[in-house]
Formats: structure tokens, sequence, C-alpha cells
């Protein structure tokens, strides 16, 4: 079968393997979509080699088949399964506090695992859900990143009427905003590139470009108050440096992208009395809800890929998306 | 009158005013003890120069005993009251949502308003608490400090059992672990002074000095998971560097003093889902639990006073506890 190897910074390998055969817990899946994501692009940089080993196969925003199940799971050959990319230990205490995504031990399929792009994959049972018949493969490779956001957003506890800024419309920006809206809040994003801005505005999503002065705009918008939250999701400094005199008196910022340590404005935190919290990854209901939604059509999933390119494109795709420029979510797609 | 008046960075004047004649909704107070607070500290070294007028008078750690009061206000003379120092409009965002303590036009005696830095203070009784006769005239010019100690433990959820790790053992620090203790959690104060060290250990509790690596300690205090809950008490950016590794994943950091713009490790926010909040002030609830709390012995609060100097000491007062030293708590002694 053919599979995508990582051989560190810049550089993956389009190469076969034998087809993996699984244990007894696991399913074999055939792959049909591997979203690229912001952590794949980082593992391309060499960002992630003390995680991820020589030779890894990454990938692990993922839609794929049923090609062998074990019998009593409960999946058919055949039937469409998202993965959940996780293997956690179930004993520290992280696992035993509910916060088990964030394992002390924590191994993701796609980084320190094999991950989705390659033609046949093993996966345990209990980390595969099923997905509905009215998704398109397209939208329903795009169910990891909106659990990403159902997460985010339940972890911000968003609100009716809140008044909700997100720094960043990418496509986490944007399902998180799909996602608040759903929920009945106010919701405007602030983003440069302007082929995003274009295909938000498309998709009903307001939006800040440079053009305009953030600050002003948040003042008019909430009355002088502030945002209730704001979702940081650029991974810009240039960000952190303005979230924190955006949110009003007793707001939420919830910190979506990974930054090193950048200054950040604490006399704010004491004087409207902030709070920031880290948002990362998801837990089981999170994925409950994004298949929920994304079932009912209550998010815009497949209009956010700008691109399916085969699996030999990978490289060229990964330089493409980290040059910026007309790109929102790239999709491989395995059967192409 | 006597009374001490804000002339500008590094001097306060010593001089006489008329008695204030109190409006109909204020009592006169005879002022008996002012703490010296770290807000002083700042006005003194001109950094709230736009807040504070020319000729001001500072002082909201009060003591007092009431002159005259309002027939019906429920206040007799000789009584002695503690005053809660805020003015708040009733009227913003943050007043109607129940954050009048940070009032878009909030004014704070002692600050915006004449403080209690004079013999005789007019002060509506809306703002006065009765002060129980089991605490002594030292004890009761802690209360506002303990209000604020116990508004920063309400606000970080402190529970029973939980191990907290305060950066800072002076007034606040010191109070903050008291009232913890007093919920039941496991409490630990890192300080480097050796004559707060010193205090706090002959107070019964934990210190952390100089002398060792914090990082080891709470790695093995906590089994290597970190503080449950982490307040920041210090304003050195040091504090802010350490404090974000030493918080276990879903912990709570509680950002009690004022900073700039330090560096803060966001990834770890991100990586192990910190929570920060800024905790300022108080509100009506958290002198009332600070109230029992004193009445209940439940907090060693005259312990803390190092000294007690006359009002006419002021300047030299400021001087010795901004050079740091050996001093804790000191009080103006508006008697001697």
């Amino acid at each position: 079968m053919r599979a995508a190897f990582y051989e560190g910074a810049g550089t993956f390998r389009i190469g076969t393997a034998p087809t993996p055969k699984p244990a007894a817990d696991e399913a074999l899946l055939k792959v049909r979509r591997v979203g690229i994501c912001g952590t794949d692009l980082h593992i391309f940089q060499g960002h992630l080699d003390h995680r991820i080993p020589r030779g890894g196969i990454i990938g692990h925003e993922t839609l794929a088949e049923i090609a062998e199940a074990p019998g009593g799971a409960g999946f058919g050959p055949g039937e469409r399964v998202v993965v959940e990319p996780l293997w956690t230990c179930g004993a520290c205490r992280a696992c035993r506090m509910g916060a088990a995504y964030l394992c002390y031990r924590l191994r993701v399929r796609g980084v320190e695992e094999p991950g989705g792009m390659q033609e046949y994959w093993n996966v345990p049972t209990a980390r595969l859900l099923r997905v509905p018949s009215s998704l398109g493969d397209d939208g329903a490779a795009m169910i990891e990143p909106l659990a990403v956001a159902t997460h985010d957003v339940r972890r911000a506890e968003v609100k009716a009427g809140d008044a909700v800024l997100i720094f960043g419309g990418g496509p986490i920006g944007a399902l998180i905003a799909m996602v608040c809206r759903h929920r009945g809040a106010r919701v405007v994003v602030s983003e440069v590139n302007p082929f995003r801005v274009k295909m938000l505005t498309g998709l009903g999503i307001d939006v800040v470009g440079p053009d305009r002065d953030l600050k002003a705009f948040v003042q008019e918008w909430t009355s002088g108050d502030g945002a209730d939250i704001v979702f940081e999701v650029t991974g810009n400094p240039a960000a952190v440096s303005a979230m924190t005199d955006l949110v009003r008196v007793w707001g939420t910022i919830s910190m979506v992208a990974i930054h090193g340590a950048p200054p950040v404005n604490l006399y704010q935190f004491f004087a409207r009395e902030l709070t920031m919290h880290g948002s990362r990854l998801y837990s089981r209901e999170d994925w409950e809800e994004a298949i929920r939604l994304a079932a009912a059509g209550a998010v815009s999933l497949a209009p956010l890929v700008s691109r399916r390119i085969p699996l030999e494109s990978l490289q060229q795709g990964m330089e493409e998306t980290l040059r910026g420029g007309p790109v929102m979510k790239v999709l491989i797609d395995l059967n192409a």
C-alpha cells in the first residue's frame, strides 16, 4: 500500500509498506480523506521532532471506511467512520480527573503513532465514530477540526447573546465562529488574509479585515464594554498583545493557538478580573456534538475545503499552505 | 485636625485642615489605625499620579470609631468600624453584572477620594462595617487586607485538600495562606525575605525559602502533578515565569499582584489547559467573611503588624517598607 513518510524537516517521502494487520480490538480502515492541520505544518517544519519518529506517518484529521472489523464491534465493511486519534493511559491524574485528552502519557495517532496518510490504517474500534449519511466525504473529513471547535466553545461557556471576537479566520477560527453562532452568540472574526475574508463573508460570517481599526470596532460593537469572549486562534503575538484590551470586565480569553512566551498584559487581568484558559483537543462528548451539528447542517463544512490533492502532492500542499495565500483547508484524497 | 497630604512622588507633608462636616448620609469618623499597603507605596513612588490629586489624603486600610452618625443609621458614638473604601456608580455594565468593585467609574477612598490618614474622616454609613469586640485595634486594622484575601480565595474556588502554592509572603500572601488553610487546603508559601520567612514559620505556615529548589519541592509535594492553585502575589516577573510550570493540568493561577506585560508561557496554558484570572479588591460578602473569620480567631491578624508608627513618621515608614528588610505590616497609629 502507499503511504507518506516523514523523513525530517521539510521532507515527506511517498513510498509503500505492507498493509497492516489489525489486532483483536482494532479495525482495518481504508482511508479516504486526510486534512492538513496546523500541527502537521509544525511537524513539516521540524518543530515536533522530539515527538515524531523518522519514517513516521502523519495525519489525524481523517475520514475512512471499514475494511475489516472484529465481530461484535458493531461496524460493517464499507461503513464510513472518523477517528478520535488519541491513546491515553487511563491511570494518570489527568485521566482520573476526566481530562484524558491531557493524559501525561498521551500519544496522538498522526504524531507519536502512525496516522492516516496511508491507504490502510489500524485503529482500535473504541476510537471510531460513525459518520451520518447526510454528510459528504469532504464534510466528514472536517469532523475532527469541528470537534476541536465544539471543545473550545464548550470550555469557553459561550451563551446566546454573547459578543464573541475570534482572532484568526482559518479553519478552526471559522468553525468556532459557526458553533458560537449556532449557540446564539453574536460573532466577529478578525482576519487579514483576503482569500479567507472573502470565504468567511460568503458563509455569512462577519469579518473585520485589516482595513479597519479593530479596537474602535469592538468598542462600538459592544457599546464600550468589550467582547464577552475572545478566542485567540492565530498564534501571532500581535493578537496576544491586542486581546486583553478587547474583552470586558470579567470576560474570558480562550487560548486555542500555540504560542511560546510572548508578553501578556497582566495589568488588564488584575484591573478587569479577566480570565484566560488554554483549550486543546477534545473529549468524546465534543466529537458527539460535532457529529450532531454536522448531521443537522448547523455548520458549513465542505465549503471550507479550498483544495483536494492526491497523496503524492502532500509536500507541495504543505509548502503552499505554509506560504499562506488563497488557502483554507487542504485535504489529501487517498482515492485520487 | 492633623492630616498627611501627598505632595508628589516621594513626599508627604503633615499639616492641618479643618475637621470635615459630614453630609446627611455620612458619619464622621475618628480614625485610629491606617495600614500602609502596596497601593500606598505605588502612590508614594508617583505611579498613580493620574489618579490621586496633589494634596490628596491616602489610606484605605483603616480602623476608626464613630464620632457622629446620623440618627437611624444604627451606629452610636465610640463604636468601632472598618470602611469599605469604594465609590461605585451603580449604572455601568460592571455594576449591573455584580462586579461593582470593577465599576468603570470606580473611585477609591485613599486614592481618588480622601482616605484615612487624617484624624477625622467623612464616610457614607452604607460603607461602614462594625468590628467585633473580640478584635483588638491592630487586628481590626487588618480587616481590609483580609477582605482582599477572602476575595482572592473565593474567586479561586479553593477547596479542602487542594495543594495551594502562594508566591509571596507579604501581608496579602500570608492572609491568603491563612484563609486557604481555614478552608482545609494544604498551603505552601514561596518567600525570599528572611524576616517574613521567620514570621510566617512562627505562625505555622509552611514556607519554601530561597535556599530550596521550588520546582523540585512542588514536584515532590504533589507527586509530580503540580499545585492545584497558584496565587501570584509578588509582582515579580520571575514568579510569572515560574508559575506556569508549577500548576497541574486544569489548574488555576490567581493573579493578585500588579504587573505590566511580562512574558507568560502560553504554551503551558494550551498544553495543560491552565486557567488564569485576575483578582482585585472585594465585594461586601468578602468583607463579611473577613469579619467572621477574624471574630472567630480563624486567622492571625495582629501578629502580622511588625511596627506601629505615628502619622508624623509616615514618610520614613514608606521608605523603610520600600527598602524591604525586617518589615511586614506597618500601621499608622493616629492616637500616637
